[in-house]
């Protein structure tokens, strides 16, 4: 194992106009997971409760994922988020969330889990995020992302997980609200004020832009059109991420954009059905294939000519 | 001359966090002619009204545009638009938009006009630009642009531009409202099957996509911190695009390319301040940089490792 993914599990009920499904599989733990297990050695740390279905726990082992820290919490159930999109994909609405379990939820990591070099903290409370973190014994770099509940409700404990971890992930809408500017450059730089280290801002079918003090990285999203459901796109985007990181252990410039560009790879294919199903059958050689594509179509050559008219 | 630009020739009174400015100068065909004419020796045809300041003239001339297109309409005001943008400045609302010259547009085109090889229509009546067209001697590139008022009235004629232009040029609202999907690489096949050649997504602050039945390129927008005045980026876009199209008298796709990035970089040095305020000062080496850093943040290496774990 090197990479240490805490998050959700879940049972998702979700309507797109491509149809419904019922309790599926999900939660940002799972999602990050099983992309992040593509590239790396990847241990899941979360709760479930007691009807999470043991078929979903050999999905998850078969493709390569330490369970071990996956608890199913007797006489509860298992958080359960139920919501639709219409037919603009890009925003997701909630019927209804359970958070039963998850609710319980403070992750003691193993002698193991601590030592991995490679962490990713999916949508937490950031309290509990901050707890892991205590937990951690010198990871090489540590990723998290959040969510607007808990810029509104727990802005202090949230930017502390901002100043402590490596890399802070958001979607744009969050990292607006959180900067309290719709300049998403300049949210970034405000970010980065505060304390964060390096920042990713996940703009769904726009791609995502990397930034830290010294740099600035913007990667598309794939031309899409085979797009079932978007739900979990931003948690494989991460386990993407971070799963390459771990696979090459390397934290340069140049890597680290490669790393964000198999997020976006690992999210283009994560939306291509609903829940994991698309994952269930990815094999790497698509994965090195997509790469191969988003190459092809962000590449340019210099401007050589002068300019003088 | 080489570049032919027909658009609208406007007086702007606009409102952004900024400031206010009154009937600052503005046009579809002003933004795009001065930013061509950083590229290509640049011809505007348009109509104004006899109120139309001869400093702007003055300007327009002084930047190397060919202003004897220009016509002011004896007994007619100048089109007037007048907005406000709000603290998120991705949207612009109208608050009064007057037609007055622009009402009379039938653009008759001299033989020089006729015969020039690379045509930016910008946004006007759909019947108007198929006029125009009617009046081209064997053009090598013409590009149009439109909006969703002619989307909506008349879509028809609209459909004829398509068809006989060589690139389309939308932003992401209105192509989704032309296809009828939110899916934007799906809108632009849907546009090809249609009778386009190509299709340029415009997106604001996300870059813009290019698309044809061969190839894909994506190209972000600068992530730009001095962001004063949204209107007329679009038109700075596709001014810079076809400018250095008509420069590079190229039509390979990496010269395509070049010319999408020229077009963002514009797009970037409009919006830094109100109306042509920053491309009256704007050199070209600043646009050698900026394309210099587009090709910086956008670069990213093969992937060559093994993915298997």
């Amino acid at each position: 194992m090197n990479v240490l993914i805490v998050g959700s599990i879940g049972l998702d009920t979700i309507e797109t106009p491509f149809g419904v499904q019922k309790d599926i599989l999900g939660g940002s733990g799972v999602h990050a997971s099983v992309s992040c297990s593509f590239f790396s050695p990847t241990a899941l740390v979360g709760l479930a409760g007691e009807d999470f279905p043991q078929e979903y726990v050999d999905f998850l082992t078969g493709k390569g994922v330490s369970t071990q820290g996956l608890i199913r919490q007797k006489g509860a159930r298992t958080f359960r988020w139920s919501g639709y999109y219409e037919y603009d994909m890009n925003q997701a609405h909630t019927r209804d969330t359970q958070l039963n379990a998850l609710a319980r939820f403070n992750p003691v990591l193993s002698g193991e889990q601590k030592k991995m070099p490679y962490v990713f903290m999916a949508n937490l409370d950031p309290e509990i995020q901050l707890k892991v973190l205590d937990q951690l014994d010198s990871p090489k770099l540590v990723a998290a992302d959040t969510m607007d509940f808990w810029i509104n409700g727990k802005r202090d404990a949230l930017v502390e997980v901002v100043k402590r971890v490596d890399l802070m992930l958001l979607n744009e809408g969050e990292i607006r609200q959180f900067m309290q500017t719709p300049n998403i450059p300049l949210a970034a730089r405000k970010m980065i004020e505060l304390g964060a280290k390096a920042v990713v801002v996940k703009k769904g079918e726009h791609g995502a832009l990397f930034f830290n003090s010294r740099h600035f990285f913007a990667v598309p999203s794939y031309p899409q059109e085979s797009f079932k459901d978007p739900t979990g796109a931003g948690d494989s985007f991460a386990g993407g991420l971070i799963g390459y990181l771990g696979k090459s252990n390397d934290l340069g410039e140049a890597n680290i954009r490669k790393a964000l560009v198999c997020g976006s790879v690992m999210a283009s294919f994560n939306i291509e059905d609903f829940s994991l199903g698309r994952l269930k059958t990815l094999t790497h050689k698509e994965i090195h294939n997509r790469f191969g594509e988003f190459k092809k179509f962000c590449h340019f050559d210099e401007l050589t000519a002068d300019l003088a008219v």
